[in-house]
Parts: structure tokens; C-alpha cells; sequence
């Protein structure tokens, strides 16, 4: 019934914006703390240093790289600790010594109580979002419009005097828009100034970084953020590893108390590989990136081309990518929907022809609800479960694609013909 | 002026409660998933699959190590955390939609806001516990004897109506001191069960077993605990990983929001080679700790009468080794205290000559405090700094234990020669 393709040998990876494989040189530069260096950093004796000084030069790397001091680089085990420790730690470090109770706690709780951020962030911070939702705190979901970009007049309309944070992630990881943040944190900054004046709170800036850290400037002063996430396992880095840029004189409390590692806002003893892989993967991610977004933009413009040219009533869904402006979809998205076609049964059958696709984003899949990212981009509940995402990374070539077309176009055929 | 030992070729480690070394075997496990099979374990084509079926089998392994069901494992990044969700979960879950403001919210606060602890626990546990009173709520600090056993007199009558975790370490990680987990766990049951007569709530027993997970029995019905705290980078395993038992019917909240991972406990990524070295680690441990304790003990004692016998005005502190009681003390801790050595220069004149060992606990080492856990055993501040811990490990030989008391018998020597 269905074309009678051979399996490739080689699995056809196309998401990784869910995972990507660990880069040769950061397995290399991670090794020998998997082994012969795998002494506590906190310890004092040369064990210890060795690891200690490898937790430091890397945070020393990772700084230069995003244009701030080793002091504001907090390691986290990943990119949903990092927006966690983001958005809780600004909320609790603002908040009285928590749980006031009360009049007094009453008051200062609504001087201090409100946040923003947008329809279509990753479910890191919008469950987060929703938890302060449910300790009684007041948020502010803002719009985007039909690709994808946040309506920033409503944001600015949407901020109050108890305002103390915004967090807008910096690209979409199901359709690749890229956010204006610099933007964001120049009127930010301005509107701070105004603030001040006022004598009312500051709002801090937070981005979720974790699927722009592969492609776009990271620098934290031109962003003019307060507050960033990243994790290295979407930038050929290790799995668990990531970090929080938290800029100076910002008061975060933490997510997790002990030995006071990080100062004292991450204890815990120290992932010394992950950290060393964390550091070498931004390294190369950001030491490459320009060439990298080169070829990747050309193969995703030719395979979206490829894709609309031979299957009708099919879409790409988010930035227009004719517009040669590269800054507004990251390098390596793909997100399309194909009319009458279940975008499960899709991923599926490519599947068992060894070609690795994405519905929605990865930490929704189980739950089977239509993408929330794709609803907020106006596409109806049926046409966001008619969709896919593929995710180009740097080994995949025009060979793959070649090939990969072909199937999707034929299996798109058969499952348009089944579901009549 | 001191010694002139030459150094060792190789490290003598006798630190392995700050950290052990990734066990071969262990780290054959978890390479294939730092290569290959780096899939994202919530998409649901092959390559996610197999993560995830990687993910599975190391929960159903733990579990059935520790007399549990599979859904009771929550995997998290490391010990620290581990131990920071179970008493932030019981005590966010067990607070009304947090933050009650107003007379209902101080009456219910009021009803559900204490908890017990001992006072040697890890600083994971007590800098937790000293957020939560920061909080409002309202703790209680157990002492312990001079061996570091804790009172079990003062815990059974330090509950209250409101009280509704009792938290308290397997095995002390400064002193090896081994607390009568089950009993506890038994009294506690007959409690809850009065409790229950009475419509008061059920008292939530954890334990920290970090320390203990690599020699002791970690049965959880033996044990009667609710929940359990472990961590691989103490058991040969990876550095931040872990896991949190949880018994079945208890509610717990997340620190870490997000895509819903571990049955919406931890969201991230799952550390797919953590989780697989975590589970590979856990498993030789429990295999093979009757054996491996014998040799530890043997070993310990061998060192222990030695050093006592070599050097005057020094003694053990913890639990005597004497009474061929093995369940008494960790079978690889010694703690010594000589006195009018500083233990900090001891420690490091001992790294020069390529030994390590720690002085206090790993996460306090940096502030340069007095052990809590020593003062705590009724120490004076002078007996505290003037200690080192010896944690031996499974590599470690009688003739390792020969050359460094000699070593450490001469340093005794000459650094009381120059305190004079």
C-alpha cells in the first residue's frame, strides 16, 4: 500500500531542535572528566583545583562568549532549570520574606505581583507561569501575530507599576521566529529609566535563549537582557547541561539550597563534564555560527521550496523565508502543515523509512494537544495536528533532502488517499 | 623541614564521600547514549524510543533495587535537588494554593507547617529547612548523641499536630554515623496510624541516603520511608544524577516546571546517560556491598588502630568501630581528630604528598567554618578544625593505608612542632 522506498542505512535526522548528538570535540574536551579527573571541585587539594579550575575557565569562556562576567554564568542542569531558576528566583527574591500574610503582606504582595510574557513561549515558562498563576500572582500572556512575532505594542501597553518581569524567549523552537529582544530591552531600558524616576520597581528582562544559542549574537549587552537561559543539549552539547547569565546587582533566590555551589544559587556538586562540554559546545556553536546559518539557510529554503513546489495544499507556518531577511526565522526550521494529512501518522511512517521529523515541540508529543504555538499563530486546531517540524542540523546535506522529499511527498499521497 | 616522602605515582584518593570515580562498567553503559543514541526520549519515533526504552528499564532496575514500583522513581540532577523536591514537594503540596493571605490562610498554615530534622544533616537539608523558616514555617533540629546517633526520645515527643515531614539522613557523610532508619520508619507508622483516629494529617518520613546508597540496605519497605533521596556520583556512578523515591499516594510539588518529564515532577530533557550510568551504578553497588563492606571494614579498622596506635592525642570521631557492629558505622569513613593540628593544613600537606583526603563535608569546605556535624557531637570549635575525614574506596589497598600513615604520622609531627 504505501511506496515501497528501502530504508537509508543511515537514520536522516531531522530534529534537532529536540536533541542534537554530542559534537565530537566536546566529547573529547568532556572525556577525561568521565575518568581520570573526577575529583569534587569544592575540595581544596589538587583533585579538587583540577576540576575546580575546569568549572571556572569554562565559566570564564562562556562569559567572554556572551559579554559578561564569569560571576553571572549560574550552571544549571539544563535549559528548564535555567528559566525556572529565572522566573522563580526573581519572583521569590522579590517578594517580602514569602507567604506574608496579612495586610501589610497584602500590599507589598501587590506592589510586586505581575509578569509578562508571550502566547507562544516553551512550556518551561509557561507552566511556570501558570504555578505563580496558582500562588495567587498576576500574568500577562501577550499575542503574536500570523508568523510569529510578539505584538509589541500590546506589550508595552501591558506593563503595570507591580511589573518585576518580562521573559520572551529569543526564538521559537517549533517555528523558528526569531524575536525583536534587543529591541524589547532598548525600550526596556528606557522605560526603567522612567520607573526610577517614579520610584517604582525595575522590570527585569529575561530570554529563553535555548534554541537561539546555535544561530544568533548571544551578547547580553546588545540584547540588553538581565536574565538569559541557554542548555547545551541543542547545540551539540551534553544532555542536563546549561546555565543562567544573571547580570550584575540582579537578586534571584534559588530553586535548589545546600552546600552553596554557584554562589548559593545552584548547590549541588558540580557536573564537571557537563559543564566542560556545555562550554566547548557554545563555543563552537558561536565560533561557527555565521558559515554554519550560511548553508543551513540555503538547505532549508531549498527544501521548503522543494516541499511546496511538489505537494499541493501544503504550508510553511511561520516567517516567510522569500524575504531574504535572515533574521527573522532561525536557520533551521521548518514547520508545515499538510492539509488532511495527521501530522502523527506523518512522522510515523517517515519513521519507519528512517527519516527522524517533529510534531509540535518534543515535550509535548505525549500528551497528543495540538501545538499551542501554532493556535497562537491563528491556525486552527486541525490544521496544527496536520503539521510537522523538521529541524536541520549541521551534518545533514542535499543528498538527504533529496531523498527525504521524495518520501514525504509520496507518503503524503497515500495518507491523503486513505483519509478519503 | 618536613618529610621528604617522595610522592606516590599515582593519587592515593580517600575521599570517596566528596566524590568517586566513574566505574568502568558504568561508563560502558552510558557511552552508547553520549554517541549514537542521543535521541530525545519524548518523541515517539525510533531514535526518541530508545531513549526512552533506555530511560524506562534504568527506572524498572532502581526500582526493583529499592523494593519499589517504577512509578515511584523520579530521576533528578543529582543528590542536592533530590533532596530540595522532596521537602519543598511535600511542603508546597501540602500548602494551600501556597501564599494563603488572610485568616483562612493563617489558620490553614497554622495546621501544616512543621517539620523535623536532624541536626548533622547534609547542608542540602538544612539550608532547605532554613528557607522554609525563612518562609514562616516552623522547624525542629533533632541532636544527636556523641557518637552522632540521633535522640530518638526528643524526635518522638517533637511532633506536633501541624507537623508533616519528619527528614533524616541514612548515614552522616562526615562522621559515618548509620540512624536507625527503619525504626523510625516503624514508630512512625504506629504514629500515623493514632494519627489517622485523630483526622490529623500523615507525617511524611524522607531520608537522605546519598551516603548510604553504595553499602546499606535501601529497601523502602524495610526502611519505611516515603520518600528516598540518591544520588550516582557517590556510587561510582555520573556526577548529577540522581533519583527521588516516592512512595505511591503521596503528593508532592515540582521545583522545575515544563514539559511535563517524570510524571510532571522534573521537566528537562532527561539525561538519557546519566540516567543509564545512575541505574548501571546503583545496580554494582547493591550487588556487590556485602562483599565490598566486608573489605571496607577490614580495611577501615586496619587504619584506624594504626593511626591510634602511631600517633598520640589523636581519636576517632563518630561511631566506635570497636563492637564488630557493622551497622553502626559506614564501612568506609574514619574521621580523626589531632590535636593542635590544623586540619585544613594537614589536608593539604597531605595533597603535596599525593594523598587526599577532606576536612568537614565537600560544601562547606569553602567557608573554612567548624564542621556543623562535628560541633553538633559535642566537639569544641578547636577539636572541629583540628579533623580530616578518610572516606576509603573500593580501589583502595593495605599498602596505600601503610604508606599514608606514615606519611600522615610524620605531618602530625612536624606541623605540632611548629604550632609550639
Amino acid at each position: 500500500m504505501f511506496p515501497k522506498f528501502k530504508r537509508t542505512e543511515k537514520i536522516i535526522y531531522f530534529d534537532h531542535a529536540a536533541a542534537t548528538p554530542l559534537d565530537r570535540e566536546v566529547k573529547k574536551a568532556l572525556e577525561p572528566f568521565l575518568s581520570d579527573k573526577f575529583g569534587n571541585p569544592s575540595l581544596l587539594y589538587s583533585k579538587g583545583r583540577e576540576a575546580k579550575e575546569a568549572v571556572e575557565s569554562s565559566r570564564a569562556k562562556i562569559a567572554e562568549l556572551i559579554g559578561a562576567r564569569p560571576s553571572g554564568i549560574i550552571f544549571t542542569a539544563g535549559g528548564s532549570e535555567s528559566v525556572n531558576l529565572a522566573i522563580f528566583g526573581v519572583m521569590r527574591a522579590c517578594l517580602p520574606p514569602a507567604c506574608p500574610v496579612g495586610r501589610a503582606g497584602r500590599e507589598s504582595r501587590g506592589k510586586l505581583s505581575h509578569l509578562i510574557t508571550s502566547a507562544i513561549e516553551h512550556h518551561c515558562v509557561i507552566n511556570s507561569f501558570k504555578a505563580l498563576e496558582g500562588e495567587g500572582h498576576r500574568t500577562t500572556f501577550i499575542d503574536v501575530d500570523g508568523e510569529g512575532f510578539i505584538n509589541l505594542d500590546k506589550l508595552k501597553k501591558s506593563i503595570r507599576p507591580e511589573t518585576i518581569l518580562i521573559s520572551i524567549m529569543y526564538a521559537n523552537n517549533e517555528v523558528g521566529t526569531i524575536e525583536p529582544i534587543a529591541e524589547i530591552g532598548k525600550w526596556l531600558k528606557a522605560e526603567n529609566e522612567k520607573r526610577k524616576a517614579k520610584n517604582l520597581p525595575k522590570i527585569l528582562f529575561h530570554t529563553d535563549a535555548c534554541q537561539a544559542a546555535g544561530f544568533l549574537d548571544l551578547n547580553v549587552n546588545r540584547l540588553g537582557v538581565d536574565l538569559m537561559s541557554v542548555n547545551g543539549s541543542k547545540i551539540y552539547g551534553p544532555k542536563q547541561s546549561g546555565f543562567l547569565y544573571v547580570r550584575d546587582g540582579v537578586k534571584i533566590k534559588p530553586l535548589i539550597y545546600g552546600g552553596g555551589q554557584e554562589r548559593n544559587l545552584r548547590s549541588g556538586t558540580e557536573n564537571v563534564p557537563g559543564i566542560v562540554g556545555l562550554a566547548k559546545a557554545l563555543e563552537l556553536a558561536q565560533k561557527d555560527r555565521l558559515l554554519e546559518n550560511k548553508h543551513l539557510i540555503e538547505l532549508r529554503d531549498y527544501f521548503i521550496k522543494k516541499i511546496l513546489t511538489n505537494i499541493s495544499q501544503a504550508s510553511l507556518n511561520g516567517p516567510a523565508v522569500s524575504s531574504k531577511d535572515e533574521k527573522r526565522r532561525l536557520p533551521n526550521n521548518i514547520n508545515l502543515t499538510f492539509q488532511g494529512v495527521e501530522g502523527e501518522a506523518l512522522m510515523l511512517y517517515l519513521d519507519s523509512y528512517g527519516i527522524c521529523v517533529a510534531t509540535g515541540s518534543a515535550c509535548a508529543t505525549e500528551e497528543g494537544d495540538p501545538s499551542h504555538v501554532l493556535l497562537a499563530l491563528g491556525k486552527s486546531k486541525k490544521e496544527a495536528l496536520s503539521s510537522i517540524r523538521i529541524t536541520l542540523g549541521k551534518q545533514n546535506t542535499k543528498q538527504e533532502v533529496d531523498w527525504s522529499v521524495g518520501i514525504i511527498t509520496a507518503v503524503v499521497k497515500e495518507l491523503r488517499k486513505t483519509a478519503k
